[in-house]
């Protein structure tokens, strides 16, 4: 049970490692099982297929993202827009982790993935639309929290959460092509500006 | 002369709307040569490979786009921060005419390529970040005007032209993975709110 568990997983993180660093297309089967040192008939015991396995990525990952970086951002112990200042400086440090040790700086997963297969895959772009979904849910508390302690007020709150996300998911795709983490550093303090107007 | 010009423009245009609509690796030499009824013979006579049209695409694409849609957008007869509005709308018409021609909503040309290949090819990477350089030099021309009418101040123009692109990008992709075009009108408006601190 323990090994089955073990080998799935361990194909899960090999796909994760591989895809995140080139793309999807760009990762074979062959190349995830070589990367977890699994045999290809193990891969398609656990995983119909390449699809399959992307397709049960995003849940896997954002479970280490809730762990290690969104309960530690959304703290409660800071007043509420600071927490976004503490969501980009731990962006910062984990981008800048990953392009000290790659040489590159790969941008946010999940952004990468719906950029590469949202016109090409209808169940993998179901699938990332769902987590951008879930991603905004400690943005739409946040600002609920901001609205109620009077620091923010005539704000459209999902719009605004929304609208946070997609500026986040920008700076990564400009990091990414610029190759510099200091890009995120640089135009982070700008995302507690978006407001979308409305009745809050 | 001029046959042969309509010959390596009709690779360019058919690389770019297979693209476009797929991924980078998701077309191949083949493909490109069908779609514009050429041989693949006549490819390689115009481009070393699909890496060298790719980073052709780019500067085309820009002649177009700058055509098309820059030079409507930021026409200096509205006020500078008025501007932004036309652009969000422009491409919000761009985008939904797609979306009803296709069925996809398909972002932006060089984010998607940006996202996919930043990692796997450095001249691409490169060459898009100079194209995101270029984009910027309207909005940074566009805030300069802003602050000398004293419609904004104490923001760094270049950050904040940055910040506005990276949130164009953000927003573009959002779309693309909810598949909505209404997305890039309700979010929208919030591009005038991006601010980086600084002198101006």
């Amino acid at each position: 049970m323990n090994s089955s568990i073990d080998t799935r997983q361990r194909l899960l993180v090999s796909a994760w490692e591989l895809i995140y660093a080139r793309s999807y297309a760009g990762v074979g089967v062959q190349a995830i099982c070589d990367h977890a040192e699994g045999k290809k008939g193990s891969f398609y015991h656990y995983f119909p297929s390449k699809q399959a396995l992307t397709l049960a990525l995003p849940d896997d990952l954002m479970l280490d993202f809730e762990q290690d970086l969104i309960r530690q951002a959304f703290a409660r112990n800071v007043p509420p827009m600071a927490r976004f200042g503490q969501l980009i400086e731990l962006i910062y440090q984990f981008q800048k982790e990953v392009f000290r040790t790659s040489g590159h700086l790969t941008g946010c997963p999940f952004g990468n993935l719906a950029a590469e297969l949202s016109t090409l895959d209808e169940p993998i772009r179901l699938k990332l639309a769902s987590i951008f979904d879930r991603l905004q849910e400690d943005f739409r508390a946040t600002l609920h929290e901001a609205v109620i302690s009077g620091a923010l007020g005539g704000i459209d709150i999902p719009a605004t959460a929304r609208a946070m996300l997609a500026y986040l998911e920008g700076i990564l795709l400009l990091a990414k092509t610029h190759n510099d983490p200091d890009l995120i550093r640089r135009l982070g303090p700008a995302l507690v500006a978006i407001r979308v107007p409305g009745r809050s």
